[in-house]
């Protein structure tokens, strides 16, 4: 089994796809710049003119940091997942993925092709031994504190067994890397009773009430998933995925018709101006780069995948929220956890 | 088989559960007496007394459209849904629910427990015939013209076939009852292409490509559901049922929170103000009680579920609606597109 960089030097390396994004390279590469440190070195996949040239742009101190994985070729959002993971071996996504199945960093980050991310770190990537299934945590950005939402996408169709170990790697995502202590977990279905839902989530809700390590609540109705009744969110990637999306475009929704209303009229307007800072601050409460992205856990590895419009600032947080994973020895944590799963 | 009452009679009569609702009687009593009309008569089902007190306050012209059934006993919204229906037979829903099934009535509402109204109603009207399963529809009150939601939780579990009879039903509903000419319609995926999704979505998208009288778009994503991309939107009763009380829940912490950044200081509350006029405009457009309810297809008899905190506003668009299926002759339309389907 390979060593972990992490487990053989103090700093830690994540390996950053540096043509993945609509904003590539140059946000990305910024975004990276911000954040290099002694403690914190990371790799940039792509051309390396191009990533040169970007860091032109940056603080030069960041430079001694930052290493450059050459790759010449990209993956664009249009193709398709498997097939562009399998042709494009030398695509800054591959190349970067490979960085961490050969031990030269931690982790990975990409704002590419989501699809792409998911294939090519689920083909490279071990997987944690014993785990049937790895997961893809969203980071959903709720008021007050974050909430956690696993499966949003790796997994259209699961067992009950596999929403058992959602529950168990993003609890400790949540405790470890997050710095929720005693992450509560509710299992989402379509009414608050142990007796609801369809055979998948009944036969779920056993499992995870006789989880050993969880701190089950219980069954969550779809309200309940913003309104922060549960730490972790756990469900299967069909429905997650319908609702991630979902909530973004209705906040997003909500917020376009808020300004549209405050451009009525003079007075709305003069209303609007007035409201400005506030709404601005409560916009950045709810902003969705403050996570960095979704997190893929159950390979050894943690990979990031960050949403296309990612501005150097979700990047950072990706980045940092890695390298957290990595310092707190994550993956480690997570094949204890499901040491512990496979034996009961 | 029982003719309904529409058949016999120019005059439509729809039965109103009078005790359902968290401000139920007054509110749905005067939701009645708003509507009722030589066309539409209603026949309000519950405690005669207390009826009689609520339309002391409604106006005494309506009153000869309105006919009490008495009903001695009222299910709450804690009940069991299916040991209340079996065990409250004198219950003001069931009451209503017979009123339809004995042909006096051409359609039931209620704002009562949901779960019990759509018990009471497929045990006591009939299913349409060679109909699989019924479907509940939301109407969700999308800026500009509504988005037909379906299933949001008639049934946990479901067959490809299910979600074709909930496309061709939704699609009747929308263009007899809505008005939409030639409703586009999609069905929910994780990705547009109709190589995604689960089985069951791959096995429906196949089957609603090939439905003769469906104007079908092709899969849509969570993020489409509130953007207009199709005008009926089809899923399971468990992912439909999450997403539904999601969208509530988003969209009026969103509201929430941008009242409470109005207040936040001096500057904002004056702005909140001068805003005030277009938010309520908004507000409005995006109004659940525009619509009614959500909408039981497949049953003989149409039949409403009211949110629970329905006002008399609410009351009366549901009863309208409800009236309208009716004069459109909806069930016999549902019933000679279902005969098509199951011939083919």
């Amino acid at each position: 089994m390979t060593a972990y960089k992490s487990e053989t030097n103090a700093r830690t390396v994540i390996a950053l796809d540096a043509m993945g994004g609509d904003y590539a390279p140059d946000e990305v590469v910024l975004g990276a710049a911000a954040v290099a440190s002694a403690s914190l070195n990371i790799t940039l996949t792509g051309s390396p003119d191009e990533i040169e040239r970007c860091l032109a742009g940056a603080d030069p101190e960041s430079r001694q940091y930052l290493k450059i994985a050459a790759a010449s070729e990209v993956i664009g959002f249009d193709e398709d997942p498997v097939k562009s993971v399998r042709s494009k071996a030398d695509s800054s996504l591959v190349v970067a993925c490979r960085e961490v199945a050969e031990g030269r960093a931690d982790g990975v980050v990409s704002a590419g092709n989501t699809g792409a991310i998911l294939t090519a770190a689920l083909l490279n990537l071990k997987r944690i031994k014993g785990l049937k299934r790895p997961g893809l945590c969203a980071v959903l950005p709720t008021p007050g504190k974050p909430t956690l939402f696993i499966d949003v996408g790796a997994n259209a169709e699961v067992r009950p067994v596999h929403l058992l170990e959602f529950a168990n790697m993003a609890s400790i995502f949540a405790q470890d890397v997050l710095e929720i202590p005693d992450p509560s977990v509710g299992l989402v279905s379509i009414g608050e009773e142990s007796v609801k839902g369809d055979e998948l989530v009944l036969e779920a809700h056993r499992l995870m009430a006789e989880s050993p390590d969880l701190n089950f609540y219980g069954n969550v109705e779809g309200r309940d998933i913003v309104r922060q009744v549960v730490d972790v969110v756990v469900t299967d990637g069909f429905t997650g995925n319908v609702c991630l999306k979902l909530m973004e475009s209705t906040s997003s929704l909500i917020v376009e018709e808020v300004k549209k209303a405050a451009s009525r009229s003079l007075m709305a307007k003069i209303g609007g101006l007035l409201l400005k800072k506030e709404i601005v601050a409560f916009k950045k409460s709810i902003d969705t780069e403050e996570y960095g992205g979704a997190y893929l856990l159950g390979v050894r590895g943690l990979a990031v995948v960050c949403h296309g419009n990612s501005s150097r600032k979700a990047i950072a947080s990706a980045l940092k929220y890695a390298a957290r994973a990595s310092e707190q020895r994550l993956i480690n944590k997570l094949e204890e956890r499901i040491a512990t799963l496979v034996q009961t």
